[in-house]
């Protein structure tokens, strides 16, 4: 890529981190934004320009800004709170929201952005933390094509996938929030089947190994199942992470007035998990709510 | 394989046919057992020796048999029925029962067999018609050593994975029934993914790459999913089949005193849509179930 476009990534967490970490090694100018100063610190050593906890110093000279923050409230806080950046940014730099947020948020953002001139793309991303180390996530986004247009080093940069849903912003959230229904349900089956499983001594491993063999497979039982079997709950996504994702899965079916039946049986499971004091353990730690099993321990 | 060894194949549907299949081209002596003729021509013109209604003429040179029924009902007549094998089969001839039942079932037939001495295999398999035809399924037993070792020959013509869950038949069966709760519920939780995107005017070919991509991707969701973008509900495996695997799912809970959160309503999900007069369509057709949204018609 050009080494003059200059990009700011706000929010340093796991998909922050290597999406602007793979921008670096596209060539792109970055800039790294968190609270977090060991984030910051290990930005800089990977070849950041410069980092910090807001963006005012380095925002006029921006060609995009990419929002990888958790919520809408910390995307609303970073681009129209008091050291919010959208005030400092030049005219038309695009500004391309990551976070897992709902469409009425992403459209509160679009309106936002308008009165200080910036397009938005309503991006939302998927593949995990591995993934985008590499630069190879998948964007689901929404947005006009002259803003696809602007962001094009960026993509190219951070995605292997980018899906174009449409103009109008809110469908790039929607897509995200339908797939962490998949994301969701799969993990919670996969907890029920497991505990299940053991429930009738079959050994788990065996159990597991059958299943990432057999038309029963889901990305997220051969990913999640495995620190099941392992024992191992620290947390790569946490279960308050799913109770966040699952209500806003709620929160658009309730806007659009749809039912629920499995998705909403996936909440109240992640929900009593975050209530038994499991929240901040991986969420595939959702497979304690069951009792009367024995599952394995770390070794 | 030894051109010697001799086996019957008893229910020639898709799985049943593509194991008969698969254990010719391993040139295993092989005869057919079914009451569709068309299946009994058909199995013929690969190479049978003989094909039948039942295996009375060549049960005396049998090594082995398969039985690859739909049901236990089933099982026990081909078995133990008026004109059933068990009785004409030489003592030792090991009996491979691949239906998908309860642990409870396959325990009375193994306990049928025995008052015949014939040594059985609980063998519950995985991987669709495709894996059937070339060889290539995954079975999940349950036996003695000595019945996996006579079965052999068998095991390396039609399956590319054979798990030996442990020597008590049931165990077995249940791993294939907890591998149905989650190929159940991953295709009731596509279903209602799908049909919430519908109703969020979501193309559902988009919503169908992006997931097929991304973390939210089931194997049930990517081959099941496709007929719904096609609009395409021909049976491949019907609604009813999973109305009578969730079923036995719910069978196995209860006896294990187990909830079931997901599963139980999956299992509702397939019941309504049976009812509701798609029990024949493919399975993806749960999907109807939902109102309120239009699907992509066949092209």
């Amino acid at each position: 890529m050009s080494q003059q476009f200059s990009l700011a990534v706000i929010g340093l967490g796991s998909m922050g981190m290597g999406a602007a970490k793979s921008a670096i090694r596209a060539g792109i100018t970055t800039y790294g934004i968190d609270l977090n100063e060991a984030a910051l610190a290990d930005l800089k050593a990977a070849g950041a320009k410069a980092v910090g906890k807001d963006c005012r110093e380095f925002a006029s000279e921006l060609d995009a800004v990419l929002v990888y923050v958790v919520n809408a409230a910390q995307a609303k806080a970073v681009l129209f709170g008091e050291n919010g950046v959208a005030q400092h940014l030049k005219a038309n730099t695009p500004v391309m929201v990551s976070a897992t947020i709902s469409a009425e948020d992403a459209k509160a953002i679009e309106k936002g952005l308008a009165e200080f001139q910036l397009p938005m793309l309503d991006a939302p991303v998927s593949g995990g933390s591995i993934k985008a180390n590499s630069g190879e996530i998948t964007v689901m986004a929404a947005g006009k094509p002259a803003t696809f247009a602007q962001l094009q080093p960026v993509l190219e940069a951070i995605a292997a996938k980018v899906y174009n849903i449409g103009e109008e912003i809110g469908l790039g959230s929607t897509v995200k929030i339908v797939h962490q229904l998949l994301a969701g349900v799969h993990i919670a089956a996969g907890a029920e089947a497991m505990a299940l499983a053991a429930k009738a001594n079959i050994p788990l491993d065996v159990m597991y190994d059958v299943v990432i063999n057999a038309a029963g497979n889901s990305w997220m039982f051969e990913n999640r199942m495995k620190h099941v079997v392992d024992g191992d709950y620290s947390p790569k996504s946490a279960v308050d992470i799913f109770v966040k994702d699952l209500n806003l899965v709620r929160d658009t079916a309730k806007e659009l007035k749809f039912p629920l039946p499995l998705a909403s049986t996936a909440l109240n499971m992640f929900v009593e998990a975050s209530n038994k004091g499991y929240g901040r353990e991986d969420d595939s730690a959702v497979i304690k709510i069951f009792s009367g099993i024995e599952l394995p321990k770390a070794k």
